[in-house]
């Protein structure tokens, strides 16, 4: 439990940092924001997209290791709100672009962020339902529930990384076209300071995420098991079972889904 | 051990595909290759920082599985030759492109490929340096070793996919500025043959990453375990001593470090 509060601190600062960099980029530097099909609009994209896809999914995986003593079931229901709200978040950021797009006669659907980040969005979904109805309701039964939760597990972490790999493209993608090449003092490479802001953004998004990881992968920082003493049970009931049945490699398996 | 060796399959298509794509890419659309500080020259950055950190790296760490019934020794050499092959390749390539940029008067270090991209490297080197010392050259104890390896597949696993942050916004870059705007049919958003390369190309580096991530992090695929059988030994020996303090939580640790 080494460097535990520290590292879940070091996490929201720099999460919080990622919000006032998006906050601030989109609101002041790429003009703010309206709901009309203009750039105003487009700039909703990844003010939501951050605040949905990295600081609510984020910080949905982290609440498992935050409140890895609490009940349960309590830390299930506030991990799936805060899913649902990344999703709303989701889709109203994608119907932002997409109507920003066709109002401005801009192709959709060219760019490598477009191409990434779509699949992670419906991958994102699929995670979504697939946790919904196998944790919550209508709930697969004990056995089953400990067999799908490593791959809940691997692919809620491995979307998580793909986010990261979706906003920076993105981040990229938007300073560019904010900051065009040419002679003024303005462009990208002369580092103004939307470059900084927008830079700065990137890095913050990659340092919470890896945080995030480290949290929630690593052994030391896993919910204690809860096992039943098996000294205590008799050889016929169903915990016993599934404790002797367990993979001895993995004995919080049985737990965790719980 | 399901779906083991499809899954390794899978991933080696993926990586061939990306080679193959980075290949045409950075050879036919991109103009090829030359060592005089021109565009050619910093052909070879992409080309060989995709060569090195994607499919040497993401092989690497690979070996451990695929040869994960061969002795540990030898495997664990295969690794640290593939490592240093990457470490070459990216120094070569980090050569071209400040040469390039130098040459042809571009700042250096403006992009957030580059913030996140010159990072990622320093900690891959210190990565590097910290595997050859902790478990070739001195090599720790066993003890320590047991309690560094941890760290150096978490930041093994994470590095891969911060390399995939890094290649894809660093090809986004360059799909930008080889395909610049305007009203060409040869822009980006009009999808010449060369988008689909660069865009395929990125998600076939995503896609490999994905697929090594899992098969390395998933606890179904990990070496089996030679643990001495501890009833016969007797209390005193290291290796009882080892197997008494080891984490209930995770039997591997004592075991794979070695």
């Amino acid at each position: 439990m080494r460097a535990f509060y520290p590292l879940v601190l070091a996490s929201q600062v720099a999460v919080v940092l990622v919000l006032i960099l998006a906050g601030y980029w989109t609101g002041h530097y790429l003009g703010g924001f309206a709901w009309d099909g203009s750039a105003k609009e487009f700039n909703l994209h990844p003010l939501l997209m951050i605040l949905g896809l990295v600081f609510f999914y984020g910080d949905a995986i982290l609440m498992f290791r935050i409140f890895r003593k609490e009940n349960k079931t309590v830390v299930k229901v506030i991990h799936m709100l805060m899913q649902s709200i990344a999703i709303i978040c989701g889709i109203i950021a994608l119907k932002a672009v997409f109507r920003f797009h066709n109002k401005a006669g801009i192709p959709n659907m060219y760019t490598l962020h477009s191409w990434v980040g779509l699949p992670v969005f419906v991958l994102f979904c699929l995670q979504y339902i697939g946790g919904f109805v196998s944790f919550f309701f209508p709930k697969l039964n004990e056995t089953r529930r400990a067999a799908v939760l490593p791959y809940h597990k691997f692919f809620g972490v491995t979307l998580l990384g793909l986010v990261c790999v979706t906003a920076l493209t993105g981040i990229n993608n938007k300073l560019f076209f904010a900051m065009p090449g040419g002679e003024g003092k303005d462009k990208y490479s002369s580092l103004p300071s939307q470059a900084y802001v927008g830079n700065f953004l990137g890095l913050a998004i990659v340092i919470y995420a890896v945080f995030v990881g480290f949290l929630v992968t690593f052994d030391e920082y896993k919910r204690e098991q809860e096992a039943p003493n098996p000294e205590k049970l008799p050889l016929t009931t169903a915990e016993m079972k599934q404790f002797q049945t367990m993979d001895p490699a993995d004995p919080s398996a049985g737990e965790e889904a719980k």
